[in-house]
Parts: structure tokens; C-alpha cells; sequence
């Protein structure tokens, strides 16, 4: 249906035809009938670690090896400062929940992970995010197949006896409705436990108490790679901000303070990408203007004459770019 | 040795320790060990193609693949075009030879493949071609293996029906030299003959002779991915030129007109990379300005307080660099 409307609206504009390509398909027969495909130079794919680990291995395998850009998995670890959690830790445990109930909690920014130091501030911060969860309405997810790996993840969590529940949200009526979830843990048991580690692609989320700040350093080192890592600070928390962001730049492709990981600004400046899982390749982002250069290879054109150049590498520089001439940027 | 004199020269200028190392080993073992580390984070090769793609396999098959940037393969092809070979068909001969010669043929950029129209335009190139190459001299090669591999790929042609020897150069007395060597074959031999199209690195190259303009975009369009495309043009071959210039940038990193593609400047400009398989990995260069970008990844700050942030980003823009502020190029 959402296809049809773009196509339309594709059409309408007199956009080129083949600008917008829809393909269904159930399983990976699709995805990997495409990437094995010779025409195709290089693929975007978002979706499961599975999934995204299957079409890397597709195109490495193929005569000819291209590019993959898949963006698999990300948990998005929250760190709260003790300054920051002393001062507002009940606000902070409400803007929590909201982030992390947008959209069922399928963004890939969703915040899955808290990070602290346990005490009577971490223990507002988690009554609070406790009470507004258990508020939160049910909401459809995306596809049966998600939903279902979601219920799997929670189960997973609510069996374990690393993990404690602290609340759930709204139970939902319809089918593939996702409830949401918050839990806690010891984090020598995250340390130890990689199933507590994994990805619950949803609105449920880990606090994870550490005894001291060495712990929280620890748990930094010991995450995979994310595409955000967020800094609850304040003024006085810079010096602890000081030594987890080392860590934290080495992990995450984008590292924020004071705001929630999901909803992201479009802009030149964006980075929506980070170290493997988080994408199958770090150097690049997805979105943004500057996610065009996944899809480009320099060509230098040495000596060519003038009539065989593209416009804007001609002389006097007719389609006015900003270009390097010399390694000096034109005026 | 060499890298003992590197070793000297670093703490003579009191570079940092480790900015040069030097692993020896044979086969593939260091290398292998190297990429399998999960401390290595990217890794850059120059070596064969065998070499090259075990080493991406490595890579791949790692828990945290990495990226891989080797350079593997090119044949470099040179297309004479028919003003051009009309013109200075002779001159031109003994300029290849120049650029084939040059290092014992071991340049990565080394012309293998000269395409043209047959005719007795080319029969002169190939004349002066041949009379030059019986003056140059045996060149002592880098390694026992790779003359080993040089002797095995010539003899290959000597030993092919399709492939005709036009002349030798002298004969090497010491050790690994390599005689220098020019054969010609007919267009379809070489399309329809995969050891025709096969790298010989060293001093030998082909001359693929084509029956009319078609042929010769047929031998383009079937041409790997190489590191450099050359046109020998006149300004009446410039409606050639176009023709073929579609194809050519599809298949090379630098495409070039009336040079020889061996000799390059290391620029802001420059481009030392192509398709598959004359590298892993085109979207960059692994020479000039350009080729630190291979190890970087982007990182986004976003909110975070002026003292976390690196110099370069800061307010005021203390560290004077040119930077791009919502989107426009700051003076």
C-alpha cells in the first residue's frame, strides 16, 4: 500500500522510473538473490544481526566482492553521572520511558541499557521510570516476526534469575502488541551473563547497578559496538564524563549528553552508524548528507581534455562547486 | 636493512615508537595472524591477488570483521586510438617501452595491455615497440617469488598458440632478472582465453590487436577492475574518446589521456585504487592526501560541554580548521 503511494507520488513529480523499487519477500531468498546478483555494486540493508551477517557473507562470496551497509544491532547504553542523578534522577527515570516507548521501541536508537552507580539516587531514578512504564499503553509492532523476537527477548529476562522485573507496561488486546519492560541487574551479572547482554529489539530496557565507578568502566569496556552512547551529566560530572568517553568514542558513532538517543536531527553533521554490530561497516553513516559516499568511488581524470571532463572538474569551474584546487579550497 | 635505517631515522627525529614496525615471515603466516587479531582494527596490503583475498577472508570471518584495503591486481590497460597511433604511432612504441620497463615491470600502475585497431598504423607501434624492448636490460626483481611467478605467467604465453612473441629483451645473467617481453594476440583469443587476460608482473606485455572500434569495446567491457584506463588520443580521437570513456571510468580509479600510467604525483588529487580486483575495497585511495580516510570512522558529539569536546570542535574554532557549520563552509 505505502509502496503504491510512493510510486504514485514518484510518477506525479516526473522522477525517473526504477527511483523507488519495492521487492517482497518471506526469509532472506530475496535479499540474497540481490546482493549475489553481478549488477549490484553495493547494498543498504537494515534489519536483524542474522539477517545482516548472512548478506556480509553473501557478498564476500561473490566473484566480485561489494560494499554491504547493514545496520544490525545496537543497544544504546544510557550512563547516569551521580551529579545528574542526584539532582533530577525521578525526571530523568520519566524522560526514560518516553524514549524508550517510542514507536513500540523499534527505533534503532532505542535506549535498551542504563547504566549506574547503585545507590538511593539510582533507586528514585528506577521507581520513577517504574511507575511511568507501568502507564505505557501496548503498541503494534512492525511484523509478526518482530514480535515475536521480542516476546522471546522479555521471556528470556523475566526467566533468568540474574534479572529482576521492576514493572511492565499496558498488556496489549490486539496480535504483535508490544508490552513494554523494565528490568534491573547486578552488573558483575551483565558482566557475565551474555544473555543479558543481547539486543531486545523493543520497549524493554536494562538498569544495569554498578558497585563503583571502576564497574561502570568495566561495563563500557565490555560493550560491543553501538550506534549511541548517551551521558546523563551535570556541571560537576565532567570529570567522570572525562574518563568514560574515551571508552565511549571507541564504542559509539554518536555519544550525546542530556538527551535521549532516539529522534535524530537530519542534518550535514549527522552520524547515524558505529562500530560492528552496531553496522556491518563504522566508516560510513546512513542517513544524512554525507551517507551519499557509500555509494561512491573517487575517479581522478588525469590530463583529459576539456570536452571529455565532467562539468564540474572543467576550467573556471562552470558548475560553481566548492572544490580543492591544489589541496586550497576555492573561494 | 632498510628497516633498520627506518628504525635510525625515527628516533633521530624523535618520532613516536611503533609509527614504523616491520614483521618478517614467509607464506602467509604473520599476515594472517595479524588480521586475525582482535586488537587489529583495518588493515592495508600490497601483495598478490591469492594473497590479497585470504587475507579478506580473515578479516571477514573474524567475531569483529574489519575493513580490508588491498591492492592486488592490474593489467593497466593503454588503448591507442587511431589519429593518435597515426600521428606518433613509432614515438609512442618507445615510450611504452620506457614505461613498461621501468623497475623491472614492478609497478602496480605497469601498462600489461595495449588495445587497438589493427592495422599498419599499429604494426609500426609494434615494430618500434619491439626494436626498443631487444635493448633493455635484465632487471634484478624483489623477490624469488616474484620472479618465479613473472617466469611461469611469460611462459604461459610462449607456450599459448594465441599469443605471438614480438621480441625479448636481453637476457638477465644474476640471479631473478627478469627479461623484459612483448607478445600480441587477435581480440577474440584474448576475450575467449582467460590466461591471456591474467596479470604477468613484471616487465611483459600484451598487445590485443582489434578488428574495428566495436572490438575494442567489447575488450574494454570484458577488462577486470584496474587501478588506471589510458587513452594515446589526438583531438580528432575525442568522438572515440567519449565512446569509450563510459566504459573505461566503470573500470578504473584514474583514467588518463596521453601519458603512461606508471609515474604518478602524490597529490590531494590522486586516486591509486579501482575496482575489483585491483583492489578490495574502491571507495578510497591507498596513496595522497586521501588515503588517511581509510582508517578513519566518523563520531558525532553531540551536546556534549565545551571542555569534552576535542579542540577541533569547539566554539571559535581554535584549532583553525576548515569546517562545515550547518552546512556552509566557514571563511
Amino acid at each position: 500500500l505505502v509502496g503504491r503511494a510512493v510510486q504514485r507520488a514518484v510518477h506525479k513529480h516526473e522522477l525517473p522510473e526504477g527511483v523507488f523499487s519495492l521487492l517482497f519477500g518471506s526469509g532472506r531468498e530475496v535479499g540474497q538473490a540481490l546482493v549475489a546478483d553481478p549488477r549490484i555494486k553495493a547494498v543498504g540493508f537494515t534489519g536483524s544481526r542474522a539477517g545482516g551477517t548472512a548478506l556480509m557473507k553473501t557478498a564476500q562470496n561473490r566473484p566480485e566482492p561489494i560494499p554491504v551497509y547493514a545496520e544490525m544491532s545496537s543497544i544504546n547504553p544510557v550512563f547516569l553521572l551521580p551529579e545528574a542523578l542526584k539532582a533530577r534522577g525521578a525526571a530523568l527515570g520519566e524522560a526514560f520511558i518516553g524514549s524508550l516507548t517510542m514507536g513500540a521501541g523499534q527505533f534503532c536508537t532505542n535506549p535498551g541499557l542504563v547504566i549506574a552507580i547503585e545507590g538511593p539516587e539510582l533507586d528514585a531514578f528506577v521507581a520513577a521510570a517504574g511507575e511511568t512504564i507501568k502507564g505505557a499503553a501496548a503498541q503494534t509492532m512492525l511484523t509478526p516476526g518482530i514480535f515475536e523476537a521480542y516476546e522471546s527477548g522479555v521471556s528470556g529476562f523475566s526467566a533468568s534469575d540474574k534479572a529482576t522485573e521492576v514493572a511492565r507496561g499496558q498488556r496489549g488486546e490486539g496480535p504483535n502488541q508490544c508490552q513494554a519492560g523494565l528490568f534491573t541487574a547486578r552488573a558483575a551479572d551483565f558482566l557475565a551473563d551474555e544473555a543479558l547482554q543481547a539486543e531486545i529489539f523493543g520497549s524493554t530496557s536494562l538498569v544495569v547497578k554498578c558497585a563503583d565507578l571502576d564497574e561502570v568502566k568495566r561495563v563500557a569496556e565490555h560493550l560491543e559496538g553501538q550506534l549511541t552512547a548517551t551521558l546523563q551529566m551535570d556541571d560537576a560530572d565532567v570529570d567522570v564524563a572525562r574518563q568514560l568517553l574515551p571508552i565511549l568514542e571507541r564504542r559509539a558513532g554518536r555519544v550525546m549528553a542530556n538527551g535521549w538517543p532516539t529522534g535524530v536531527e537530519v542534518c550535514d553533521a549527522m552520524v547515524h552508524g558505529g562500530p560492528y554490530p552496531a553496522t556491518s561497516d563504522s566508516r560510513t553513516t546512513s542517513v544524512g548528507t554525507a551517507a551519499i559516499h557509500r555509494f561512491l568511488r573517487p575517479v581522478c581524470y588525469q590530463s583529459l581534455p576539456q570536452a571529455l571532463l565532467p562539468e564540474a572538474l572543467r576550467d573556471g569551474n562552470p558548475a560553481s562547486v566548492s572544490r580543492l584546487v591544489d589541496g586550497k579550497r576555492e573561494a
